[in-house]
């Protein structure tokens, strides 16, 4: 059970593609899929992190749909999924709720793609036996150097072959949490 | 490398949510993100199994872009993964396929999410020493009882919390093929 673990998808601070700082946009897709992959494991909340009001009631219209509307009795097992998802306009929220949810402070962990020397499941699933945790996954390019360079710790990135290392994020969700949750 | 290993997307014949056997949409998405989890672990090819022609048109269009048209400059990292990607009408036509390409038949693998008792990544790794494999992966709400039941062997399911087994088959796709590349 993952139930002490979070996961936070920020969309500011990350790059783009030119190694900008931008605010991106949400993507239903992502939700969905991050939502079910963290209900899958039993993961206790799916932080949205975006500081943009209209990104934010997008986000809101989404979940009342799933929750209240036409999709919570259509599809139930995806009205489950979304029953995990909160938005907050950025990390420091996330932390905090996180934290006083389980009444001591929440470690940070970020992930990278460029990072394959960090924290394995393993060491996560220990952490998790102790504290409750935070897992930041950035959209875009990834996080933005305003939070990489914050000495956070970092789960190790997914190394496929060669130096091709543009997963998307929905699978990089999948992988990190099926590799916390076997312990790996 | 996961050279010897081919995916198939299968849209015909998959179950609907209510157990009957359709032909499903293919999903833009579904595309990208598995091409990409394919080019991340060095899988050989990408099948997308369907037999309607419309649908089958809507793929070139895609590959299209990618491979040749704007795309193909604009992100040079989805045109390296969209050139694993193959339309075909059937299963048996990709394992011809993949079966010709290695000069020996093709062993089919498939997944389902009610199979605990399944190969695992390892049980893959040792396969792929010996001959190529075909990892099946149904869209829908999985593949119909005319695949399942023809005793091919079959990839141990992804068990998450209590009973709820609704992995996005994106997310499904990244975890599998991220526990074959590292043999667990």
């Amino acid at each position: 059970m993952l139930s002490r673990l979070a996961v936070a998808l920020v969309h500011y601070p990350v790059l783009n593609r030119r190694n900008e700082v931008v605010a991106s946009a949400v993507t239903n897709l992502d939700l969905h899929d991050i939502a079910r992959s963290c209900r899958t494991f039993g993961v206790g909340r799916f932080f949205v992190v975006t500081p943009v009001k209209e990104q934010q009631k997008v986000v809101e219209q989404i979940l009342e749909h799933w929750l209240h509307g036409y999709g919570s009795t259509h599809n139930p097992d995806r009205c489950s999924a979304f029953q995990l998802l909160e938005t907050v306009a950025d990390l420091e929220t996330a932390r905090e709720r996180w934290s006083k949810k389980h009444s001591r402070p929440a470690r940070i962990i970020i992930t990278s793609a460029k990072s394959p020397q960090g924290l394995n499941g393993q060491d996560c699933q220990q952490l998790l036996a102790e504290e409750p945790l935070l897992l930041v996954l950035g959209t875009g390019s990834g996080l933005a150097p305003e939070i990489i360079d914050r000495s956070f710790e970092t789960f190790q990135s997914i190394q496929g072959v060669a130096d091709y290392n543009h997963l998307p994020v929905r699978a990089a969700a999948a992988i990190i949490l099926d590799r916390i949750f076997t312990g790996r």
